[in-house]
């Protein structure tokens, strides 16, 4: 069973961890957002990414949802001392993956490139690529004005209501051969409970990707997808309240709505604690299975990807292929 | 007494450091190598530079000779991991250097204004400057051609015979405003005891310096050098094998010849092992003192670099200025 899988950073590294667990070696490709990537200290940070690369490879450090486990803080406690302001702290082993991608960056390689080698390097089982090789930057606008994302996330701590989201550069990406060749032969599509606005949207903006994925339904692919807010709430990170402040529902129907609206869905899960959105939600389109969404440990994980495949496999068999995105919009 | 000390790694950090501790905070400016500068896993590293910097901050790994003392390996290792050559060893914290000097030059500054930005972060009472704001690159030829230095330095272990020296870039490079301000208010220049052609080589070459210090010598500053070649041996390093394949003497007398070439020497000194020296290096120009020449130890630095201070006042003197270099040879 070949999936592809969208996804941000803890969430959709959590999910992916689950659906590796689940699935054969080789048969798990991850497409992670790279709108949060940065430059910091020279180096090239795409914190996304090694989120999900350091989960599936072993190596993530388990409570903070960031990083590498038993880091150590050599070289910012010596880039302090230096007078460098250190609020997007990097552990030393983290910044080996960085001082590695840089390099080969400058050396000319491209980013998939470099992402495959890693994972090799890792030992991952899965493929984890970048959404793009070009290099696009997430930027939010605060009342304060525009903010880089990690600007906004993690110095400001997200405290600053966001006004409006921009995907800078996302006009010059283009679908890489790997993840077009991903969708393509892919026997089911994963969005997992990341933050839609600003983890699963750069993805789906990234030109071409949103018409391989809905390619892909009109073959009868199914697609599934989770809400990461749950009773309202965000599992982790502001995507509630940046949907309040953008004039969306901060719920799992809000989450629905966004993808139901670019016909994304064949079926959706979410939580007991919003059964009551089941219904609201069908109207959308998608199909609806209501179960433990929340993963705090390995066996969740496996559980709750093992319920997503099991769930778009009933609702393939029972709509069959959807309409050809070329044919018009779906009834 | 403001000193300009023209060191390259080791040897020149040591004597440094006796001068930093001679002399009143602000009085020593070190001009150091940069010609062993390199680009390594996206940084750029200098390590000449560095040993001098950590020596005098007094951070400096006291044993081997390179690198910040109770340094961590994490970087190094997860590297490893990755699947990057790791012959040319950075501890942690030595990386936040280099990470914080790359940034500074992508983000556009002077090496120089970083040189001297690192040495106040550090506390470093002296002024440590690059010997150029350009690259410059040495290169030498072995048998198996061009290698980049450190590649014959640290990868091959000096295992190759030199057959020819390069600065490569040196052409382009030029005196900096803070090495020319150093030098013309100079009471004394030092030649610390480091390789004559791979450390001080590349610093007597950028255009402009030399002509710089011959034309202090003529307003009667003293020249004051000590030899890092003891008892026909280089106390590091591979000066004398390399002296040797280059068809000089590999001694003593074969750096006093280099220097006394370029007219640079009012005096120098020798150790006691090589008092048979005494009488040919006289016969060159410069005075000569035989003393004990080999550092240990903090103290013996001390010493060493106050037998210098006051063999160049002696030799100052005794003789007066020099004649100025545009009047012709030296008699």
């Amino acid at each position: 069973m070949r999936v592809v899988c969208l996804a941000g950073g803890v969430g959709g590294a959590k999910l992916a961890d689950g659906l590796q667990q689940t699935l054969a070696p080789g048969e798990l490709t991850v497409i992670a957002n790279t709108g949060d990537d940065l430059e910091r200290h020279s180096l090239a940070i795409w914190p996304d990414y090694d989120t999900v690369l350091y989960t599936l490879a072993g190596i993530a450090e388990p409570g903070q949802g960031w990083g590498i486990a038993g880091e150590t803080w050599q070289v910012m406690g010596q880039l302090a001392r230096l007078g460098e302001e250190t609020w997007f702290r990097l552990g030393d082993k983290d910044i080996a993956t960085h001082l590695y991608r840089t390099a080969r960056l400058r050396d000319g390689a491209r980013p998939t490139e470099i992402a495959l080698d890693m994972s090799r390097a890792l030992g991952v089982p899965s493929r984890v690529l970048p959404m793009a090789d070009q290099p696009v930057r997430t930027r939010v606008r605060t009342d304060d004005g525009w903010l880089d994302f990690q600007d906004y996330f993690v110095r400001l701590r997200q405290a600053p209501d966001v006004r409006e989201v921009r995907f800078a550069g996302i006009e010059s990406a283009s679908l890489t051969p790997e993840c077009r060749d991903a969708i393509r032969s892919a026997e089911t599509i994963v969005i997992a409970p990341s933050n839609p606005i600003v983890s699963i949207g750069p993805i789906l903006a990234v030109p071409g990707l949103l018409a391989e994925i809905l390619a892909a339904r009109s073959r009868g692919v199914p697609a599934v997808g989770v809400s990461g807010i749950v009773g309202g709430k965000a599992l982790r990170g502001p995507a509630d309240r940046m949907m309040s402040a953008l004039g969306e529902e901060s719920s799992a129907l809000g989450v629905a709505r966004r993808y139901a609206a670019q016909q994304l869905l064949d079926v959706f899960l979410i939580d007991h604690q919003d059964d009551d959105l089941e219904e609201p939600i069908k109207a959308l389109g998608p199909d609806v299975v209501v179960t433990d969404t929340i993963m705090p440990n390995a066996s969740s994980r496996a559980r709750l990807a093992g319920e997503m495949l099991d769930a778009a496999a009933v609702s393939s068999a029972r709509r069959g292929p959807a309409p050809d995105p070329e044919s018009g919009l779906r009834p």
